[in-house]
């Protein structure tokens, strides 16, 4: 019997910048760091619970503290080891996630490949990511997005306020770029919303994110079928029993691991969109390097990345990713490619 | 640069009975044998041309002969590697599975790992392999139901004919076996089959296989409300790209590799339809054990497996699959588990 141990960190991601969405604000985000531990080798893995999905690090320690070592016996199981912990509880999809990225990286480890090749992909072909201009003043909003435009490639904007089209001016005022929107379910009136696409269209707006409420079906079906824009799913779907006739409402779906429950299935869902001809965006959370690794390996072919939530964090636990003219690299080194870079 | 070469070879299938559908016998298969070459690792493929599906020996041939094998100089790069070979031309579907094989056999070896666990599957959980009792007198399909009852858990019966009743009776009468059929699209009136599927069941016949022409959407759909028998698609789907809506008209789908254009494919075709609760059915065409090896590596859970292939024939050119109580078993070699037993 090999040496297996699940060993789980609390620990708390700070903001380089207060972070706004509509309707909330914060300056940090709280992580479990996951260590699945086979014999010599470590698969790391982690948990990012932004208040408004319901996890919490007690809710997510408590779920991991379920999980019998013994599972993990033959690592290479996966099918087999994540229906196992996917029945230990509904729910807890970033818990659930955390494992399903440490396993992953451990097998990596110990095939001595990296994770990317593993899963068949080519990360020269990650797309470029997406930084987010947060809504400030013009000012600031024009500062940031000068930054930005030196080092990124696309800039996303948050919409479904009171002021999208001012906002979204005053970036266009100084930057080029394409510009991706994510209105968070934030458009009540499918009508203005309609209006508000076209707008943003002519402004050079590229795709938007949940522009309405998910519960609002008909009127997101309604907007599909006439936006001059990509519609992508956000909070309409988590995982991929959620993905059951996406399709007539969506014109991509925005694949997150820690609503996904992770890689295993995050692929399932980017083949399911890939059936229907929709957009697969690869998105994250406030997140270490870690489960951004785990997303970039995934993320070859996509249409769209949105992969700063590593770059937005003043106390990353990890090495090994990089940002290279816009785009998230991937290195060499078995599983994540990440090291650890801080001791407890 | 590594030493790459992709060889293939023309191989007759010698059938040890004649093997007998509605409409077609015949007493061998063509295959074409692929060998993928990376240094000193070989992986094996294999393209099987049962007559009706319209490859031959000339344009399995003629296909493998356009793939540079520069696409193969980094092997792991599955995605890129398969969306080349598909695009050379269309069809082709056995061609492209036997070079899509052979990769995965590749990476297994270099690897060193069998293929099922590189895929995350666990092989003990493969379901027994039905096998089939071709029509002939009764005092045939009597003797052949004793035999294989004391090798087979499941038997197989081809329907369609115009003795459906009578055959079936005709095996019940010796075994208490579950019976599977396939109808090879051979009822043409949606009343008749419902009928037809009552009687069956009552026969202790548990699935049926493609109970209509495939053209037949509408009697489909009809039969798939009504069938107390789950209805599983062969003839009207090959691969990914023709699931869509497959839940509306059948229970559960029959994935081949020779249809799929190999594993790549067949394992997100398992993936939609457990996405929709429909049944999975590994099935096979007249095989050595290569691509037989290559089914059984993602049968695991699935609810049918009708990887009888390789026990059909004379020649063949593989060792390393075994039938253990009924259900055909995997070796802990890397790759397929195979090992060539002839030399040319």
């Amino acid at each position: 019997m090999k040496n297996i141990t699940l060993r789980y960190y609390p620990y708390n991601l700070e903001l380089a910048h207060v972070f706004t969405v509509s309707g909330f604000s914060r300056t940090s985000t709280p992580t479990v760091r996951v260590e699945l531990q086979y014999d010599n080798f470590i698969g790391y893995g982690e948990a990012s619970m932004p208040p408004y999905l319901g996890e919490t690090t007690d809710s997510v320690c408590g779920f991991l503290s379920k999980i019998p070592v013994s599972l993990f016996a033959d690592p290479f199981k996966t099918e087999d080891i994540l229906r196992e912990i996917d029945a230990i509880a509904p729910g807890n999809n970033a818990a659930k996630a955390a494992v399903d990225i440490a396993l992953h990286d451990l097998q990596g480890k110990l095939l001595n490949i990296p994770l990317y090749k593993l899963l068949g992909k080519d990360p020269l072909l990650i797309p470029p990511t997406s930084y987010t201009i947060g809504i400030d003043t013009p000012e600031v909003m024009r500062e940031k997005t000068i930054e930005a435009g030196n080092r990124f490639r696309v800039l996303k904007v948050k919409v479904g306020t009171d002021n999208d089209l001012e906002n979204i001016r005053c970036i266009r005022s100084v930057t080029d770029l394409p510009l991706t929107t994510d209105a968070n379910q934030g458009w009540k009136d499918k009508e203005i919303a309609l209006d508000l696409i076209f707008a943003l269209k002519e402004l050079g707006v590229v795709m938007i994110e949940q522009p309405m409420p998910k519960e609002n079906i008909d009127d997101i079906a309604w907007l599909k079928e006439r936006s001059p824009l990509p519609l992508i799913a956000d909070e309409s779907i988590k995982r991929f029993a959620d993905l059951k006739g996406i399709e007539h409402l969506y014109h991509g779906i925005n694949i997150k691991l820690m609503k996904s429950t992770g890689i295993h299935e995050a692929l399932k869902m980017i083949d399911y969109a890939r059936l229907y001809d929709m957009k697969v965006m690869i998105g994250c959370m406030t997140e270490t390097s870690c489960a951004i690794s785990a997303a970039a390996a995934i993320a070859a072919r996509a249409d769209y990345a949105d992969l700063d939530g590593a770059l937005l964090i003043k106390n990353d636990f990890y090495t090994g990713l990089n940002l290279v003219d816009g785009k998230i690299t991937l290195n060499e080194l078995p599983g994540l490619g990440i090291i650890r870079n801080k001791r407890e």
